[in-house]
């Protein structure tokens, strides 16, 4: 049977935890700038390649972007899909890179701190009001995926003039 | 029909804006320590309630957390799915919070600077390998969904001893 | 070491379990009606409760659509909800109830053959041109997810006149 | 402002259009064996190649998997990334295909009745608990996506002895 003790401690311990880390930081943090968020994910990103419909980089994975257990933040890599997915979707033309929809990842592999990782983002198709985008995260040394997602976008401003 | 003079400019407005992101911030950002992702994303978090299963925080948008147009980073979004999903699922006394199998999010409204919302995870089911937890954020005001997300992790170790 | 044979041997029996498959009904399945896949799905669906944006309804699981285990078909599971989801977005007063965007299902717990399951299907959010539904089946008996889903459409005529 | 009574006149034709279609069929429908979704599917379906972790099958779309408008059914689409997905984890030699974690399907362009399609199963990656496996169903003739799912498995029983 469950012990009610273990149960309360377990639930102090998350709590604890949460509340540790939404104060970890100095109060100056409050100061970052819009934009931040990007610019802490793309910061080192090279691009290897880009085409229409497509973009291909490469980065090494940074401490800033790991987990406790020094792996890639599933966070970061989801934010990946996003991001890259986007730029993919600019490549095409669109006057706008629209509003997500939709992102999924399947976390396949980990990618560990140090380790480089090439980001893939081929538009799948860009509809008259939804574009589809599939973004890769390869091992760069083995080719081996670490993750695969889908962006899922809405474009709202589709005239050209 | 298409302009190739066009579409070249479109490549290389989102080469420069990816490479500019790149290089945006100072060299010092290399120093930031493993675990800075979550603890920026968690800074200035209230845990509202804690029981087993479930876990539900406020936050209020902070300026590092939204993109140019100044609306909660879809990436920011998809990483509380992860670690929020994470910390609910530690409240049922697994011995670990596991390993993140899948992620989706839906992108149902703009969360604005300044905001509160409420980010609701709730384990739909903890089974002996994996654990499935489905993720709300909602405008604290009105209620409304900002987004829905499920996370699912493989749990690889089960032994409580 | 991988036994080549074995591989081989693998691969033909993917093949004609496929093939067997794919022959197994006699001809005059291709003279089945446009509107059959729906209606093999529903028949005997019974619906208990409909508002605005919400549908209810139970199904007692039946041998036609039931794996080889006698476990509800995953792909049964992924059409109702893309059948029920576009019914709740149709209660709302969409003119039409769209074109499927995406669809995602996390499967928590086998349905048996037989066993009575809950159906509700609720409208997350109606946008000008996107739809959002969340699917959950559950055990009737027990209240317990079988599996939940979001079905996410793009309405595109939205004028009621 | 709404109009109330167009409101119950929704929910009325929702409701009837349900019933109608749960009464549709004769009563020895209920006669099919545990199976038939399968083999309702998968009937003329042609496998065209088959490798370790890698299925690929032609079909013309038959009347019984289209929906009112003509178009494959966005259930039997999900159905085939099931099914054909659940076949390229078989390849790999895998003692079980397993069961069934998450199937997600981005719905990219309508096949209409008679069309071929090509349904394309690539496995991404086996792990030692969790297969992951991509199916992309194209339209024949131009190579153009009508759909891309990922399926993730959870795999029992592994030992092979």
């Amino acid at each position: 049977m469950e012990d009610p003790q273990a149960s309360k401690n377990t639930l102090e311990i998350v709590r604890e935890w949460l509340e540790q880390m939404a104060n970890k930081l100095p109060p100056s943090i409050d100061d970052l700038p819009t934009g931040f968020y990007d610019a802490l994910l793309l910061q080192g990103l090279q691009v290897d390649h880009a085409e229409r419909g497509r973009i291909l980089c490469t980065l090494k994975v940074p401490p800033r972007l790991v987990n406790a257990g020094k792996f890639m933040h599933g966070g970061a890599t989801a934010a990946f899909v996003d991001v890259i997915g986007s730029a993919a979707i600019f490549t095409t033309g669109a006057t706008s890179s629209g509003v997500s929809v939709e992102i999924n990842v399947s976390y396949l592999d980990a990618a560990k701190l140090g380790e480089e990782i090439e980001i893939d983002a081929k538009v799948l198709r860009i509809g008259r009001v939804i574009a589809f985008v599939n973004v890769d995260l390869r091992k760069k040394e083995t080719g081996q995926l670490v993750a695969q997602g889908r962006h899922t976008k809405y474009l709202p401003v589709i005239s050209k003039l």
